[in-house]
């Protein structure tokens, strides 16, 4: 696999130019672009530059509004409603989340209802931002159906990703972002495209059945993480994402979709809650002494760990020469 | 195995009495019996009578505050805090469910934080009561360290279970209440009397290493389900139910108990949203019609459908013979 070395600089700019090409406004254009440097700084590759070929589409299709205005309103002291206006979720992001903090640090817990958008980054720029205000901060969002429920053969959840946050004293917030499927649709595709195998139990083929092959996977379907569990809290995120914020499910998320390859229009639900309310002066020394004892175990990693040391890391990243072309050609 | 039928109001006052013997006040054993008999009426029995004798330890040894008086506290308005005086928790509950209700329903959004109880039961009851009043709930506890984290063979989490309802308008909540562990502990002991094995992936064994047979494992170590996703779930249990309420983690919580065999104090997060706020009123027609596409899919259970069903049957219950004898000849 051949690759160039960017700069996070020349990431950032050639994310921009290509959203910029496509239709989106300077502010779009800057939200999105800085949420792609930011995964590639990080070494989260399958939302890094990987995405801006799908952006591009959904732009260039019309499916996603290049010129969307969020909007924000308050349905309550603590409960909050951005209206994403048809355009990508990051701009929606910039003008609720500290609206969102405010709310939680004042009243104790918040929730943000984000409709209208298309989501199509990872959930940790969200939950991370309302950790390093001392908040404990949860996001879901669902996507196209891609997942068979524990038991079924056909897909009806999206890979609906979780992320959680807890804010730390002294360093930056523990935070966590999966999928709830075995394996995130873009770490298969990029399987796919590198040609490696996948572990079993990460999806079924168009038949039905086990395989390892990510190409027959695309074809097929992917299976919840850990069973019956893990099918449950994929239900639940559904559920959270969409009806509860008052978006739609992924399957009626497909039904409305241009399959332009990026992102169906959709629902986020984010909730902020203050622990300074909701407990006392102790936690920070309750947590630390957790995180402490966790972080010693052998064979333990704390999650978040290897993006924040990637992150340390200011030089140039290695991009694929593929990618990188299908970006610049397509401008 | 022999057996021997009860009615649900033998269960009752058997339960009541047992609860009474031990010191329990008129409250709680009332409170305590109703929890333990909607269990055997829905066929929860690892939550049935089968944990009367650790009630009864746990209040013989003084663990437990069998006059306890919990009390319902406001520190904002959607920020309600229970402590629970040390007693056990189905009447800290009974005090302080129906204002948490009443929060989310006006605001929105509201929290309970239990402190300083003793949670031995399920959680659905909490969650489908608030489902019942057509709020969407999150609950979780943790308990004693007995799960290992993801990588790990040294116990840490506790089962750490989550429960999660959604108001349905024509039946009863959707509802699921699930340990993080791989299995219950409760599951793992019935296992252990009744002589069967358990599923791979289960535990380990005092050495570290896999095994099948539960009295192994109750020797050694419980796994998470869902490999290193459901340990961050579990993880993330950890933080709610601990640090984020006030009260202390699994490892904190076992460094301090009796090691009589009833539940260890631990602390309770309760969340609770109205979905008329966070979202519009569409919320019902969405996820009805994603339920009723999930229902109907081969291979698929609705969660509690099972619970709900048995429910239906208003006749005696088979209780284990030797579990009633314990607890009659203990009184």
């Amino acid at each position: 696999m051949s690759t160039s070395p960017l700069s996070l600089d020349e990431i950032y700019v050639l994310a921009r130019e290509a959203l910029l090409g496509a239709g989106a406004s300077a502010e779009h254009a800057d939200a999105v672009a800085h949420v792609v440097t930011q995964a590639e700084r990080d070494g989260s590759h399958s939302h890094g530059l990987f995405r801006i070929p799908g952006y591009v589409a959904s732009l260039r299709s019309g499916k996603v509004n290049g010129d969307a205005d969020p909007k924000l309103s308050k349905v309550s002291p603590v409960v909050l409603h951005c209206d994403g206006d048809l355009g990508y979720a990051p701009l929606a992001h910039r003008r609720s989340l500290d609206s969102l903090a405010k709310a939680a640090k004042e009243n104790g817990v918040a929730t943000l209802s984000v409709t209208r958008t298309h989501h199509f980054a990872a959930l940790w720029p969200e939950t991370e931002a309302l950790g390093h205000q001392g908040l404990v901060a949860i996001a879901c969002v669902s996507y196209m159906p891609s997942v068979a429920p524990f038991g079924a053969t056909e897909a009806l959840y999206g890979t609906n990703p979780l992320s959680f946050a807890w804010p730390r004293p002294a360093s930056p917030p523990l935070v966590f972002d999966m999928a709830t499927a075995a394996m995130a649709m873009g770490d298969v595709q990029i399987a796919a495209r590198d040609g490696h195998p996948v572990p079993a139990g990460t999806g079924l083929d168009a038949n039905g059945e086990l395989t390892t092959d990510p190409k027959e996977i695309i074809k097929g379907v992917l299976l919840p993480f850990g069973g019956y569990k893990g099918s449950h809290i994929a239900m639940m995120i559904e559920l959270l994402a969409g009806p509860l914020v008052g978006e739609t499910v992924s399957f009626t998320s497909k039904s409305r979709d241009r399959g332009d390859g990026g992102p169906p229009q959709g629902g986020e639900f984010i909730l902020a809650m203050n622990p300074d309310l909701l407990s006392g002066s102790e936690w920070p020394n309750q947590s630390e002494a957790f995180l402490a004892k966790l972080g010693a175990l052998e064979g333990v990693r704390l999650p978040a760990e290897r993006r924040y040391r990637n992150r340390q890391d200011t030089g140039p990243r290695q991009i694929n020469s593929d990618l990188l072309e299908r970006i610049t050609s397509n401008r």
